[in-house]
């Protein structure tokens, strides 16, 4: 089994969230994979050169000069940082960003109705199954930046969530592989101020109804419909979990089923 | 053959010669490396983000802050712009810094008589040449940004021509290595301001000769230098050329002998 681990901003902003997932991930044994989204710092760094951060619907727009900075910091510091980690860790790691081994091939998203500027939809069929095998047949645990690349030769701000989605759906042709969603709470929640509420597992259908009675909104919305197409798309298991708990039996989550 | 190219700052910050470069590098037929230097745009980072740049003799003093920056800089901005201009010429390039599979491991440098802060120098003999054969017998061209790696789990920073011939030395063990340092002039010059007057070829007795005679000052000292520890210690050919003339018979630059 190919384990897909994607961490998301709250756990890269965290040093010390960071370092205990880090410390259980090496730990894991077996192929692995991890993706890693971007957290908060490219909005500091975008302001401090003097770049204006525009968001619409709770979404970066990525100019020319973002897209820079994203490149710099996801691609750059975090991706680095966390191989380095891994190796004091002793797991032998390789960072990449899409463009690297042409990893995943996005394509920039349309300007209309609304223009993100350089963001990228990743396309499953161009995905390098290649690369990531040659990687990890010679024993290279592989980080992956969000970032991806078209074929017109840019770089392009990707969904990490989505990254990690296409890794596994592109990589399951090959293996039976797991995808674990790591965040803040432990799972999906039936009570979202409650952590001991979580929804054991989640079928289309019931996803659905959970949507109706407005148990899931905005960003787990997104989160849950990735897990689905990976699901339907032939990856074998997709948790959505604490970052704290990927050591547990069943990781403690939410289980997303077909 | 394996080639080792390295491009400084002057051809990392110039977009016309860049494309250049890698137009002509990507034709060059069998295995090469690349290394690229930081370029300046680490210093209106810094500064934008209220980090003081302190050089001293002429060298950056990279505090935790600076690190930050030249890792977002150099091993994101830079690399991974490279390694997507290679992609759409047709080279599948990786894109390392010195974490990724440990591939250059350097020492941290003391901090008597001057502390540098987090600036590594490089141990051949802990080079990663298990990565570097796995990733070209994999087809993939390396491109290598001048952050490294010490065991203590810290990025560094470090020079690229040190770098690049501590790549070379380290694959002269299992492979034929031409190290070819490209920069702005057509190569050391007898007279700075005439670019027809390329010394053909230096020996170490003849680089004495030329310090004493003040023909050879600044930045090329530690080149030359550089160039004579790379063929003393196994590497078959060690050329200094410009960025423009790779496609040249012998680089048309100078090459530098025992």
């Amino acid at each position: 089994m190919l384990k897909i681990f994607k961490i998301g901003g709250n756990v890269v902003d965290n040093p010390e969230k960071l370092d205990k997932f880090l410390t259980d991930f090496s730990t894991i044994e077996g192929k692995k994979i991890l993706v890693h989204g971007g957290g908060k710092i490219a909005t500091p760094v975008s302001k401090a050169l003097g770049i204006e951060t525009t968001m619409i619907n709770g979404r970066r727009v990525t100019d020319g000069e973002t897209l820079k900075v994203v490149t710099m910091v996801y691609a750059g510091l975090i991706n680095k940082t966390i191989v380095s980690k891994l190796q004091k860790l002793g797991t032998n790691s390789i960072g990449l960003c899409g463009a690297d081994g042409k990893f995943i091939v996005s394509r920039k998203r349309s300007a209309e109705p609304v223009d993100y500027g350089f963001v990228g939809d990743p396309d499953v069929d161009k995905f390098g199954v290649d690369t990531a095998q040659r990687l990890i047949d010679n024993g290279f645990n592989i980080v992956v930046a969000p970032i991806t690349y078209s074929e017109e030769g840019d770089l392009l701000n990707t969904n990490a969530d989505t990254v990690a989605q296409t890794i596994a759906l592109g990589m399951s042709k090959i293996y039976d592989t797991e995808l674990i969603y790591c965040f803040e709470k432990p799972g999906v929640l039936m009570d979202v101020d409650d952590d001991s509420s979580v929804i054991k597992s989640i079928t289309p259908e019931y996803f659905e109804q959970l949507k109706t009675d407005s148990v899931v909104a905005d960003g787990m919305l997104p989160k849950i419909e990735n897990a689905i197409r990976a699901v339907r798309g032939g990856v074998k298991s997709v948790v959505i979990c604490s970052s704290d708990c990927i050591k547990r039996e069943g990781y403690g989550g939410t289980v997303i089923t077909e």
